[in-house]
């Protein structure tokens, strides 16, 4: 009921702010919420609140009220991540995994969450999600993922989307070229960004199979990730190195594929011969349906 | 040469600072530094300049000018943590893995950090320390664990002892119980625990090897750990089910041994019929020499 979508616009320095309807893949609309304060869920526009406190240390968020678990699968090496307000404990969960769906639900409910929100920073090839599942064991509940990863969901996220909950909102970024449908999830204050697949720590997606294309990956991390503060945490989908965090700063320095040119980046991508992912075949048509499957 | 002792005892209201020499297991000694602010080592004594901010939230920590990582070894299930002052770069490891040397160096450098102590909770049984490799590879790096663990390094820590990198410290607390030797290391404000094998998420340390002893365990978990603020994040040395943190609060009233009488929690320990760890045979004397060990 409060998965809503508004759209903030800054007109002539005043803000306007209007909702609207939207209807998900399977037909169904659902309410625009009365109050984006209490109310999670997905707004659209630009940020006219943004903080920039310039409070931050790196490898730990500085944003309070905000409760923040990273989780980890090792079977995919996948992150997920549980953000919640504290006082309103309204939660948004991003890339869960099906393996450690009772881990997760366990410790939502230890902590007293009101999960409102299951989303997908896109449709992964390597493990499936859990939202589908979860929508089930939690009512109430509603799943997300960009609108063009051609998966289908309950909402569908664009560029400047805001998911909301509670005083806290992670802004949509489209960072396509690991998939078509790929998002980076930022913090109201720009101190934490959630990079799925796009940007990993000292490393990227892969871009040869499902409309990868690494000339596209390549401007989303220097357009969309690159420009956030040096201080902003990278929270990627995966590692594989037992590293839980990095900067915006760190992966401008050091990162070993972005810090080359376009040119030797594409030829990098393009020759990394990796194995297609073991589960791929089922994980694809699994997570086209990430909202609403069957398990 | 900065890694060092000093005791800090109030004297009728004012503080007192006083520095000794100490002795390491090789029976050579280091100066004691003239100043704690700038120089990383160990002080033993009370903390009059103890932080009660409570500008918490649950998950993420929140001491300024804190460089933080947390660093996991897949094979042995181990976290290593890296905690550095953003201004000096001083640096300190905790429970460093053999396996990951070259990432964790690799780390380092890149940062910028000048690494001035490793430490171990305790004499690990699962895998082995880093630390006197380390040494071998960072001029000026000394280690460091409990007195009560019997293993040698260049500093034998005691309860109330110090660990100081720029404006930061961590504050030794004994909790023995999984073994004889084990230390949760507490940073300034409180807000953040590194407890080694004592606690772990939602369970604990074995006791039924290497001077284990259930009633200790409890013992120092009450007395020890679960006396910090209640927002405390909880870091632990190990985690098998990709749980990366916990808070104090959390496993007071979530931990399944820990929520038991110490008859209860003494007869589940008694009752865990584990497997002997695969490398106890190599860990333990590899790392009764942690701080000096052939490699």
């Amino acid at each position: 009921m409060c998965s809503a979508v508004t759209r903030v616009k800054p007109v002539q320095g005043v803000l306007a702010l209007t909702l609207r309807l939207r209807t998900n893949t399977e037909g169904s609309s659902y309410a625009a919420a009365g109050s984006r304060r209490f109310c999670p869920g997905v707004s659209t526009g630009v940020d006219p609140l943004r903080a920039t406190t310039g409070r931050y240390c790196s490898g730990m968020a500085q944003t309070k009220g905000l409760i923040f678990r990273q989780l980890f699968e090792s079977q995919s090496s996948t992150y997920t991540y549980l953000l919640a307000d504290t006082e309103t404990k309204e939660a948004v969960l991003i890339d869960p995994v099906l393996e450690t769906i009772n881990r997760d639900l366990k410790l939502i409910h230890e902590l007293g969450l009101n999960l409102k929100l299951a989303v997908n920073t896109h449709c992964h090839a390597d493990h499936i999600t859990s939202t589908g599942l979860m929508k089930k064991r939690l009512v109430g509940l509603k799943s997300a993922i960009s609108k063009f990863s051609g998966a289908s969901a309950d909402i569908l996220l664009s560029e400047g989307d805001k998911i909301t909950f509670g005083k806290h909102y992670l802004t949509v970024r489209e960072t396509p070229g690991h998939t078509d449908g790929c998002v980076t999830l930022v913090s109201r204050d720009q101190s934490m960004a959630f990079t799925g697949d796009a940007l990993l720590i000292r490393g990227c997606g892969r871009t040869d199979f499902q409309q990868g294309c690494a000339k596209k990956l390549f401007q989303s991390i220097h357009q969309k990730i690159f420009t956030l503060p040096d201080q902003c945490l990278i929270y990627p989908a995966h590692d594989y190195l037992g590293q839980t965090v990095s900067t915006v700063g760190e992966e401008r320095k050091f990162n070993p594929r972005l810090t080359k040119s376009l040119e030797e980046f594409v030829n990098i991508m393009n020759n990394l011969n990796l194995p297609k992912p073991a589960k791929i075949d089922i994980s694809v048509p699994a997570n086209l349906v990430c909202g609403v499957h069957e398990v």
